[in-house]
């Protein structure tokens, strides 16, 4: 194999399939990119098993074939070359690199033994703007569960039903949900692996450009034009999560939502990081009141809120009940009690699509 | 005690004198702030007994007094408050912050247990601008040795003679010297502790204005109008460093600054990094060669060289050979040589003022 490549756009796609390289790896093989020179373009593949990355570079082919490289050496060695044609040449296991006046030897395995890809059956296919799927794995993924031994729930169940496409992220305490319009007619869900998604995040940019996703019984395909993304499906049931999202409410209180996550915020910083930081919310008339007592000291906060039902006393781990409220972009929310042992639902107060749920930490009344 | 603080202001201060906590301290008392509220003024101090700062903060006293305040948790909570007007009540050992509508209750231990800082007799004093003064500890301090076994490397050596200030720090391996006109008529000498100076220049901000520093047997006062910096000096000989630098050189070259650091980072890409990192440079002619083998590749770079005197063979821990050329700021650079077996001699072709100086490793010329 020996081609002449552009470097900036070589280190550019290196980068993006060294996202599908686990560092904790125990084949040797897969922390290497497989590269295939064929036809104008140079392919570079990465894989850890459960998401893998093809992405296409034109270069000028000089002779086909393949090799793997090391993905952090090449990378490291790619990404310092001068701004110039990159020179590649495979002879058996041996790669030379020249770019200018530098040259470099390293070795590599053959590309026979790199594992091959699942072959994936296309199901259903629809369109998604970029900067909306990069939205919404942001405001869903990170209430995944890193416990694995619930599978399903470290993943994020997607939904397309009735023109809609749900996103659902859950972990035993809290639930995110975010609900979009789609113009497809599929009717199909899927598990989609947190991991997967967070790694997709970090490749999409912030365009409105569509994306193409397909899916498959076992896969879905993220198709970005000379990059594509396969993740593996999670397989088994998910929680049934649309019993818990309920609609009635007695106690319905809209805050601004900067002063609620500042209150909550400062009422955790004195808890102890490896401790269930218990904070407590009581809701007398129009102020809600935000208490927090611990080893080192006590804090005591209170909103203005506009609250309509009974009062309520109700407490949380801070932690889940501050991220969901960073999660939503509006600058007023609304919190949904219905008494201190059911789940709070916040949304805000423009975006009715988005819905975090937090369950309380029971607590005796004396104790607020 | 009773104060009302700008809470921007005390954030600020707080951090500052946080540079001086260590956070591996084994006395309680010193993970803490000393707060005092004297004369319109809070005065902070912090202390790890070797680096001490004190800075005062205007505010509003209803009742002075002192108090030793956690410092992670009071800077924590301040920084968290809204920007406004803080309220700091303090009740026997009880710490009551009110600001807004927040609320903290902390406790601290007395002012009366906190350590007395060092009674310092000033001896010296000159004046240095800040933006200079940054600039040489960038160039000098990383020379040091972490090797507490050899405490006197720890630090830099600073020297005042006939209206000149030079900074020199070594560890074995390397040197780095800085000189300039000062305007006093101070002849002086001592070791600045590495770590202190490290946090000096976090605490020094970018601008031409004039910094008074004092120096007594013992310490190095750093006067910055509000804050006060006081350092220990370290006790005992310092290595006679004039002996090495020397003036004949049998090998003159000058290079591209950024070429041949660029060349050398490249050249230092396969190496393991638990391992001396050996790059080898050969002179022929006008042409500086560089290579480095290790188990994982090899690698060749060539870059122009102007050159004078006869060729040479050397070989460098690449580590030590680039922090060097990174810290000079000219375009151009000239290294000198003397044989294989002395050091080079590495300057600025316009900033005479500044050199470095770095030990070859022994090889045998074969193994070039």
């Amino acid at each position: 194999m020996k081609i002449k490549i552009k470097q900036r756009e070589l280190s550019k796609h290196i980068n993006i399939v060294q996202k599908s390289i686990s560092s904790r790896t125990t084949m040797q093989i897969l922390d290497g990119i497989l590269l295939e020179a064929k036809k104008d373009k140079l392919k570079l593949t990465g894989t850890d098993l459960e998401l893998s990355i093809e992405s296409f570079v034109d270069c000028e082919i000089i002779e086909e074939g393949s090799i793997v490289v090391n993905s952090r050496i090449f990378g490291d060695i790619i990404k310092k070359l001068e701004n110039d044609l990159v020179t590649i040449t495979v002879d058996k296991t041996n790669i030379n690199i020249k770019c200018e006046n530098s040259e470099f030897n390293i070795s590599g395995n053959s590309g026979e033994d790199y594992p091959d890809l699942p072959l994936v059956v296309e199901r259903d296919s629809f369109n998604i703007p970029m900067d909306i799927f990069k939205t919404v794995i942001k405001k869903t993924v990170f209430a995944t569960t890193a416990d694995e031994t619930r599978p399903t729930l470290t993943g994020v169940l997607v939904e397309i039903e009735n023109r809609f496409i749900s996103f659902i992220a859950l972990d035993g305490y809290r639930l995110a949900f975010k609900r979009l319009p789609i113009n497809t007619d599929a009717n199909t869900k899927m598990i989609i692996p947190g991991r997967s998604l967070n790694e997709i995040n970090k490749i999409l940019e912030e365009k409105e450009e569509d994306l193409n996703i397909s899916v498959s019984p076992s896969h879905i395909i993220v198709n970005l034009g000379s990059t594509t993304i396969y993740s593996r499906l999670l397989e088994g049931p998910f929680f049934n999560y649309k019993d818990i999202i309920r609609k009635e409410h007695k106690t319905i209180v809209k805050v601004k939502k900067q002063e609620l996550q500042n209150s909550l915020e400062r009422a955790s910083l004195l808890a102890k990081e490896e401790k269930a930081n218990l904070v407590k919310l009581s809701l007398i008339d129009n102020t809600l009141n935000i208490k927090s007592n611990t080893e080192v000291g006590n804090v005591f906060e209170s909103i203005d809120a506009q609250a309509d039902g009974e009062d309520v006393n109700i407490a949380f781990n801070s932690r889940y009940i501050i991220e969901g409220i960073k999660a939503i972009d509006d600058e007023e929310i609304k919190l949904n009690f219905m008494g201190s042992l059911n789940p709070c639902i916040i949304n805000g107060l423009e975006d009715e699509d988005y819905t975090y749920l937090v369950l309380p930490v029971r607590l005796a009344q004396d104790d607020f």
